[in-house]
Parts: C-alpha cells; structure tokens; sequence
C-alpha cells in the first residue's frame, strides 16, 4: 500500500509538471488567436475563446459587462477604422490543473470613432479548462484613475 | 495495469472533488479575514494574505502597483477616520488544484482625508496554493470610465 501512494504522488508530480507546461503553451496560444481575432476584427473568433458564462469587467461602464455577442462586438468593430492595433506586454500566466490566470499591460492603438486613440490599460483573464479546451471564465480590463479629486481616467500612463 | 489506471483515475476525481470544497471555504475565509484586517487597519494581517511576489493593479496609478509594505499601507490607513467600511458583493470562488481566482463587487466607505467616501469597484483576486497556504499572487481592483470624451473615472456606479 505504501508503495502505491508513494507511486501514486509521483505520478501525480510528474503528470503536474508535464501537463503545466503543456497547458502554458495552450493557454499563450489561445491568447495569441484571441488577440489577433480582435485585431481583424473577427467578433466569432473572439467569442470562441469565451466560456458560456464570462462574468467582464470592462473599460466602459457598467461595472459589470452585459454578455458579448457578436452583434455588440460588430458594433464596437465598427467605430475603428481598419484593423485595430492591440498590443500584449509583460504576458503572465499561471496555470493550475483546470484554473488558469494572466495579467498583462495590453495597448490599444488606432482611429475610432474619427479620432486617433492610443491606451495602455491592464488585463487580467481567468481561464478554466473545460474538456480539453481553455476557455476565458473572467476578462478585467481597466485604466487606474487620478486621486486628486478631479477622478480622471488615467488614460495617458505607460509601462 | 488497466485496473491501477482506473483506480488512479477515480482516486483522482474524488479527491479533486473534496479538496475543492475544503479549498474554496479556505479561499473564503481567508478573504473574510483580509478584509476584517482591512476594515481594522492592520497592515500585518492584511499583508499576511500576499505572495512574496504579488502583482497588483490598483485603482490609483500607476498601472502596476508598487509591492505593498506595512509602511505605506499605514500610511494609507491614516488617511481614513475610524475604521474602514468594507463591502464584498456577489463573490464567486473558482477554484483548481493549486491555482484560484475570484471575483467580486466591493464597496470601500468613510471619511478620507476629511471627505466623505463611498464607491464601488470591481475586484479580482488570483491566488496560489503554497504549501498548504493560499495566497493572493495578484490583485486587480478598478472602476470603468466614462466614453463620453470627457475621460471620468465612473466613481458614481452601483451594482
């Protein structure tokens, strides 16, 4: 009996390990997809990468995002002109056997709404493994604000 | 060997099951206990809930938080009248083997340098199982902001 438990916690390491990098490699690969789907603009390759249920904190009010779907998206697609420039910095990901987590400083760049933009902000994505695949459970996008009264978005910062 | 395989399977799904439970009450708690240190002021206890390493975007600048330490956390809490009001609303717990995220709506109330305070924000927390411990390895707190062009931090929302 002693002998199984010992083989039993082994196997469980070696497996652990193995199936973490493995898993990093799946999980930087989705973002990877994620973020050039946004980039062209491509609202069912974003959508794909969701869980059913994504609770999303986003950079626009509400505090609590209504559920994406690929209409709301073709909408926001549609103020920017030409592909949208998303950039990922300082890329993070911890990984569990089914939870996973990232943060990054992400920057998003372009013309919208006939107006040149260009935002740092951070990105924090929770992921759960569900079958085989890593979906996004939790996205939290924000910019910090000014603490001197005057509650400006800290839309000017850079890492 | 087919047989030490199932077993090694339904070994792991039953412990995976219990220890979820045992972890997301450890999670739980331990979050009650954070943020009991934070209504109190007690930067020790609220500090005792971090990682070595903690990542933490915060609703003031700059985009990535400077490491937390019990001198500038104190110095943080002077600013405060009394205790702190502290509110978590609609938490949810997620949680893997050595890996967890939750996220919530919290409310921070009271008098602050003089004025009267009281907002609501979006809370993220990932943790990490070390050793027995969980520990909070990132920190995501924000509000969103006006897209109005005027650039406000939307410090007026409730959930």
């Amino acid at each position: 009996m002693y002998s199984f438990v010992v083989l039993l916690k082994n196997e469980r390491k070696t497996m652990s390990k193995k199936n973490k990098a493995t898993d990093e490699i799946q999980i930087r690969k989705m973002i990877d997809d994620w973020a050039d789907a946004l980039r062209n603009k491509n609202a069912e390759g974003v959508l794909s990468h969701y869980a059913a249920r994504l609770v999303h904190f986003s950079l626009a009010p509400p505090l609590i995002s209504a559920e994406s779907d690929a209409k709301g998206l073709n909408a926001w697609f549609a103020t920017w002109q030409g592909t949208i420039g998303y950039e990922i910095r300082d890329l993070s990901v911890t990984v569990g056997d089914d939870v996973a987590f990232s943060h990054s400083l992400n920057r998003i760049h372009g013309t919208t709404n006939g107006e040149k933009s260009d935002l740092w902000f951070r990105h924090t994505l929770c992921f759960r493994k569900i079958g085989d695949e890593w979906k996004i459970a939790h996205e939290h996008e924000s910019v910090p604000f000014y603490m001197d009264g005057g509650f400006k978005a800290a839309v000017d910062l850079k890492p």
